[in-house]
């Protein structure tokens, strides 16, 4: 019988995270300190993350980055997540491609954010903090965040983008399960809240005002420190760990991926499965091509500008190089509350300004058309977000119909939908539209 | 690093399930034609089931029938699932068991049900059925079913039970994503419906009503079959893919149960991870004990009578020697809607007559204090049902850490509960409360 699932023995799990920057053709450019137009040293980084993330952060010379053995240990929870190989979604396009995915939705908290959430809780727990804050928008992250936090002892405060906090009840639930403080943003509890609210009583939110509001409690709170899930360096890192579970896996199955795909809203995921096969290019000359599947309502790759500009709504963050739609960008309120993010991280923007990297976007109800032929094919119901992988990728299976030519096609499924069904019912109940910037 | 997780590769999933009829020191009591009072036969079954299984209900002799290769092939999008080491929970309760979970969560839809599903939409697509019909409680089953037919080309209709149907709306959402066409019952759809609600026009239903209106729906459409997810002994014959994995995979960590423990409804999940261990009670002298946990609120097997008994509300299924609570028992409106059952099957009825196995009885809040212990070590939302036995699992390894005694527990975690974080909002914020009798 053919095989469906490749799983990696735990022993086989990797111990090391792969740090691109140490390989990349042209380092991403420095974040600035946007006082001084000076970049950003570690000790300003720390500030506000914790140690050893600020020092990931600006490392640029060592490719392998130990991961610590308290949070290999959390990782054997879920990890090695499946490689599958998509025999139903083969069949239900009748492509000769051969599709295979990482199935990032077996993880606690029905995402790949634990990748990274396991490591910043264990890091600040490490340095004696007490207290983490974050983000988060359809709540992925602050899942993960929250049970991090719970495993490694931390108090957690999240501060969840409006639009998601009320449209995603569960969520909210599951955070306040593990113990986090969970707040609507914009909200009052914040200057910056207070800020928003003031001129847009009715503003909705986004990532880069949940940012904003995070970043204030984190500096205004002794033994507080700030936790992002996306964008960042030192997520990307994290995130590695998929891209090199896939490759030994992919291995297994005999097979090497002519494209990689995954959904993009700051880079984590995309970065997770990209970078580890990325490398090859760079060092091997293969040709893999890499797509981010962005939102047609939130084309920060595809409609952006390079630039420098702020991480969040109210400008606490440094100024980051990056591909951007501008900080104040309100993207209309699609159900992939996780794409809705107006900029790109340092290491993508640069890859994408390098050309070692592509970008697609995708409309929504070509996403949910996607993400139920995936359901009814594969039996998983996937999330919102990575719901515009999968449109990405029928797009090139059916290319591969057309030509005849039998690609292997790898995407990242970031998270399951199980806690998006409301975004479902509106689809199947013919009550969801394209919403476009 | 101590291991985790036990997969098995898919070469060793097991090729045929274990018929528990065939070693039981005394047989089940026969199934009775409620008119005639005569043993129903396979022709008399297979009106309403599909023929293949009429024929592996009544069988009682073979002990081992092969899994077709189809639905093999099936089993392989989620199996194995994986056998985990919950050293999480052990530690959280100091105790010095060895706590062991089969994760049957992992399943495309999120629960053991599919194991049954798919042979039953198998089976009636091979027979030439075009319609499967069935009733669902919490919704697991029904999502089960709806999404076996999709994958087997077959139209479904699911009644749910009211108070699911309208606690639960993203179990509906799911079942309708898989094509499903659902419906609350009681109804105004069918005979025995109208009869309920002519009496009760507030009746919240039951599984006892939603079974009595597939029933009729069933027998009153050409080409259409009724599948049940729990009670008959061909349901708890394909489940037995849980334990036949499980004690390879307890072989691959060096341990055998002690104590096996799952949640009881009308005993399917209870059934699988439990009857390939029995059999080694019953032919090897083994002594692991076996241990059905139920709500307080519906104890047919610690409070039931053993009896001639409907399966249904109206009275239209075939007579079934079981522990009940009597078919026309009200249960209170707990949220593990799928134990909710008055009746236990035939099987599970006459080894806990013969003392094979045992039953405790947990309160609502018990349950739920056990599944956010669980939730916070382990890392998984446990579905209401299947907190059941994790309460079990708590009061046993606790009587451990009592003694001193180093038993190896084994329990199925039935499902996830990510879809029923309604009554994890309800219990965090003070509003749950017990629920007797």
């Amino acid at each position: 019988m053919r095989q469906k699932r490749y799983f990696l023995p735990e022993s086989e799990i990797p111990t090391q995270w792969y740090n691109i920057q140490a390989d990349m053709p042209n380092k991403p450019q420095p974040m600035l300190n946007p006082a001084t137009r000076e970049p950003v040293t570690e000790d300003e980084l720390s500030e506000l993350f914790s140690r050893e993330c600020s020092r990931q952060e600006l490392n640029t010379t060592d490719r392998w980055i130990d991961i610590p053995q308290e949070v290999l240990e959390k990782y054997t929870y879920y990890r090695s997540t499946p490689l599958v190989r998509a025999y139903g979604l083969e069949e239900a396009l009748g492509t000769p491609a051969h599709i295979f995915f990482k199935n990032e939705s077996v993880s606690p908290v029905g995402s790949h954010k634990l990748n990274s959430a396991l490591p910043q809780a264990y890091y600040c727990k490490m340095e004696g903090v007490t207290n983490v804050t974050t983000e988060t928008g359809a709540g992925q992250w602050g899942a993960a965040l929250s049970y991090a936090s719970k495993l490694f002892g931390l108090e957690c405060a999240v501060y969840q983008v409006k639009v998601s906090y009320n449209q995603k009840p569960y969520r909210r639930n599951i955070m306040q399960l593990f113990g986090a403080q969970v707040t609507a943003s914009p909200s009052m509890s914040t200057r910056a809240g207070k800020n928003i609210l003031t001129v847009d009583p009715n503003h909705q939110g986004s990532l880069g005002t949940a940012i904003s509001e995070a970043v204030e409690l984190a500096r205004m709170t002794p033994g507080c420190k700030y936790a992002l899930g996306s964008t960042m360096s030192h997520v990307s890192l994290h995130q590695t760990i998929i891209g090199l579970e896939a490759e030994k896996q992919m291995e297994m199955a005999g097979e090497y991926p002519d494209i990689v795909i995954a959904c993009f809203g700051g880079g984590s995921n995309f970065s997770g499965i990209s970078f580890p096969f990325m490398r090859h290019n760079m060092l091997e000359g293969r040709t893999t091509r890499f797509i981010a599947a962005e939102p047609a309502a939130c084309p920060k790759m595809t409609k952006g500008t390079f630039e420098y500009d702020f991480g969040d709504e109210a400008g606490y963050t440094p100024l980051i190089p990056m591909f951007s739609l501008g900080h104040n960008f309100k993207p209309a309120n699609i159900h992939a509350g996780g794409l809705r993010y107006h900029g790109a991280g340092a290491i993508v923007s640069q890859l994408m300004k390098d050309g070692l990297m592509e970008a697609a976007d995708v409309l929504q109800l070509e996403c949910f058309d996607a993400g139920i032929l995936f359901a009814k094919s594969e039996g998983i119901i996937p999330a919102p977000e990575s719901c515009h992988a999968i449109a990405a990728v029928v797009k090139e299976a059916l290319k591969c119909k057309e030509t005849g030519e039998r690609k292997t096609i790898l995407f990242n499924l970031s998270g399951h939908g199980l806690v998006d069904m409301a975004a479902y019912d509106q689809y199947l109940t013919g009550n969801l539209v394209n919403l476009n910037v």
